[in-house]
């Protein structure tokens, strides 16, 4: 299988999503919005009735985002089948639980069951494909593409393949995806835990470390974060939040002047050594990010985003 | 000193900032805002103008949110001291640069200048005051008061005494924050790095890691916030976030389900055991933060935020 077998990823037009729990229910809804026919699969009792009333509540916020012209929630239809549901299909998002065995036998099976010239896409929040797809008779074919919950909402897919997993796969992917409107992480090699989850996971145990000795509630934990660093990751990542905490010396100045803090007890986690290639790497990285635009420029747009996110966030407390 | 000493929180009309550097002046922004009069004080030389240019551009975005009917840039002062600052002020917000040498030393010229019934607050982002007010006479009117920036924009502030500070200055920095419209997260012990700071020092270390490994770029790591979970935490924060990722069964299904990949190495950071206690502490703790709403309104809440947010940082991308 190589990258001229698969059909141009602008020419499909039914996806087939294979569990619908919290995540393949919310792909189902992304795809539908685009415009999609969806034939969904799942073999829990009632997922059929539970997929519809989650596509029907779903379906005003995605009006108000806006709908692709051919958007219909008529366009899903519930497989009787896994064979039926992957047989038709031109994509297939797999979202089955988080349980290595399970995925193994799923993906062996899905692979029986659909065209060959189909790429398999798995929303596994940290397995590798490389174990995944051990069963798989045509692994070249199967990616990761890990969402965010709601998958429908949350813009980001994480994509990489496993070992065996043909680089015209992961790059078919990462055009299809784009093509429906999602922001594709890419990444060349497999990371346990991918990127944002990663990063994501490392606050989230922290949380529970400092709730573990009682250094913290639950809820001051939540605040913590809504009231404050939230609100800038909402627009901007950790690297840019803190180039404009240096000031007019942005990046170099924090690192130069704050990178001693590295060595203070601030989290569980070990800080790396910060040398001077770390630095540069860090250095040169935001001035790739940011170009030619200045501290002063970035500061005055993180203003007035703030500004509309909080009088945003009151208009959501009155309702 | 004793509580009854502090004049009232409410009837402050006078405070001083130390230190104008990026913190400092956003501290004042936010005084000035709340309709006080604000005695400045910095040694650095050209600091009285780049005070006042700041406060000039930050202003619009001030008037915007809503200022304090009387609120004017013209109530700043620029004093020619520090023991004119600090003399006639009922309140001090300490932001000088983070040297715990440095520190120590203006603590305790700061007690000799100031009234002594006037908290004197640091902004310090990780110092214990305990450490900070080594050399202070009347040490129990001292705390921390630990701002994100931009001050005059995130709600958040981090209050915790030292282990010689009063109790009564401790409750009346949260009450005087409060009253200026800040959202406090007052610590019962001192913890070093706080709470929120350290949830964002456990994710900037994962994100200096990953750079220096070669697993992410900085614009990766930016992009998978800011499209990612970013989005997320601008509205709930990672309890209540994974409380959601739980489906129907919320938090708790979402320790019992996912718990296991607290095993797997996600990132840097060891995971605490997730021991029954912990389990509790934390279901027990979502259950009290969401009282009786339950995860279908939570959602609903959610995903009428995000698509609100969501089209709002279209607007300000194509602005």
């Amino acid at each position: 299988m190589n990258g001229g077998e698969y059909p141009s990823p602008e020419a499909v037009q039914t996806v087939a999503t294979v569990g619908t729990g919290v995540i393949g229910a919310g792909w189902t809804a992304h795809f539908l919005r685009m415009g999609y026919d969806v034939v969904a699969w799942d073999p829990g009792p009632g997922a059929a009735d539970r997929l519809a009333a989650f596509i029907g509540s779903a379906w005003p916020v995605l009006e108000r985002l806006g709908l692709h012209p051919a958007a219909s929630p008529d366009r899903l239809r519930f497989a009787g089948s896994l064979a039926e549901a992957a047989g038709g299909a031109e994509f297939i998002q797999e979202s089955a639980p988080e349980i290595l065995d399970v995925k193994v036998a799923l993906l062996a099976e899905l692979d029986a069951a659909t065209p060959g010239d189909v790429v398999i896409s798995s929303s596994t929040s940290g397995f590798m494909m490389s174990d995944m797809a051990a069963r798989a008779g045509t692994p070249g074919r199967f990616v990761v593409g890990h969402p965010f919950n709601p998958p429908y909402l949350i813009p980001l897919v994480e994509i990489v393949g496993g070992r065996r997993t043909d680089g015209a796969a992961v790059a078919w992917a990462e055009k299809f995806y784009t093509h429906t409107g999602k922001v594709c992480l890419t990444m060349e090699h497999e990371v346990p835990g991918f990127v944002g989850n990663r990063l994501q996971e490392a606050l989230w145990r922290e949380a529970l470390h400092m709730i573990d000795s009682g250094e913290a509630t639950v809820q001051q934990i939540d605040d913590a974060i809504t009231y404050g660093p939230g609100l800038r990751w909402a627009q901007m990542g950790p690297m840019l939040t803190f180039h404009l905490a240096g000031g007019q010396g942005g990046m170099a100045h924090m690192l130069d002047h704050f990178g001693p803090a590295l060595l203070e007890p601030w989290t569980r986690l070990d800080a790396p050594e910060l040398t001077p290639r770390l630095r540069d790497l860090v250095v040169n990285g935001v001035g790739e990010s940011v170009g030619e635009v200045t501290v002063q420029e970035l500061e005055q747009r993180r203003d007035e985003f703030l500004a509309d996110l909080l009088l945003l966030r009151e208009k959501h407390r009155r309702a």
